[in-house]
């Protein structure tokens, strides 16, 4: 299976049947149909026929796909089988909340590192990690060997930091200013952008009251 | 035109065409073509004439599009060009984060009421907002016509809370807590997968490198 084949819309999918194969095996479930999935994702049994078809010879159609191995592939694929280290700059209140947050562990991410630029934060603790002073990010990242980072700064500070990152050797950044960086082609950059997502909210409201 | 007629992954297009569009406008740019906008988000450009053409007379192929009225009409469609009153529950970090968050009111949305369950937040100032107790929410929604609410809310209690919601009359939800939420089928909910997101980038860097 040439993997660097998977296009981003399969990707994701392959994220959202993981969660939903999870869903029913805590439910229970031994197996999983591929109507199943497509029901509960929205899209038709075909198409998801087809991607697991993709991913490997993970089961048989019409007698269902075994949740468990099927879970797990799915993981390995998505290379979360493994934990990975991840580096979090910013300790504002968005960045202690990531610091805190749960659920990257769950899913094969662990924040090993918080840094700051603010000297007056470094040294606390957020979440069992002190916050650690910026200009130590190049030495952290190599010597704990991450590759991944979110950015968690005020948008004034973003470029910067992620100029920072891309020279401690960071290959994909979690972006959550809502700001354009500017990086070098091989670095993978994903925005969460808070305001879309809620401005899509607001538009399926507004249709559905139409 | 029959708005409630866009589906979802066009409607998602027409916030990137309205973030491209200004970027495009901040630039200078009195005109856009659908080949920019096609080249700029990774679309052809008989997809982007097919929106252009779904949401409206929005300006002429082969000359370009004005950007000011394309922005426009796009914050006119995806209703943000009203601003809209929104409930945010949870003044732990992440609340407080979205609180102070500028990027909501650029793109028409006011959080207006902070509220928590924990009285020893209640009164607390941040972002301008006073953190009002949970026990106010039916009202405060009802007095100031809120629809839209955003949770970020432990994920132990935020069944809780969005049943507390769809009590007091909300129709949209962004969800931040890791959990499924069950909702009455009038209500949207969405869900921000903080995980996902990491999820996604590690296979996009992993997939980069092999």
């Amino acid at each position: 299976m040439a993997k660097a084949s998977i296009p981003k819309a399969a990707a994701l999918r392959l994220s959202l049947y993981l969660r939903e194969v999870e869903a029913l095996l805590a439910a229970g479930a031994a197996t999983v149909s591929s109507g199943q999935l497509a029901e509960s994702l929205g899209l038709t049994a075909a198409q998801v026929r087809k991607d697991l078809a993709r991913f490997g010879q993970l089961g048989r159609a019409g007698i269902g796909y075994p949740s468990a191995a099927l879970a797990e592939e799915f993981r390995r694929i998505l290379g979360t089988d493994q934990m990975r280290p991840v580096a979090l700059v910013g300790a504002g209140n968005l960045g202690r909340a990531l610091a805190t947050y749960s659920g990257f562990e769950r899913r094969g991410f662990k924040i090993t590192a918080l840094l700051d630029n603010d000297l007056r934060k470094v040294g606390r603790q957020y979440g069992g990690l002190i916050v650690q002073d910026i200009a130590k990010l190049h030495f952290v990242c190599q010597r704990d060997r991450i590759r991944l980072a979110i950015l968690a700064v005020p948008g004034s500070a973003a470029q910067d930091v992620a100029d920072l990152l891309v020279r401690a050797g960071i290959q994909g950044l979690l972006n959550f200013s809502p700001v354009r960086l500017e990086t070098p082609a091989e670095v993978v950059v994903s925005t969460v952008a808070l305001s879309l997502e809620l401005e899509q909210l607001g538009l399926a409201v507004r249709l559905r009251n139409e």
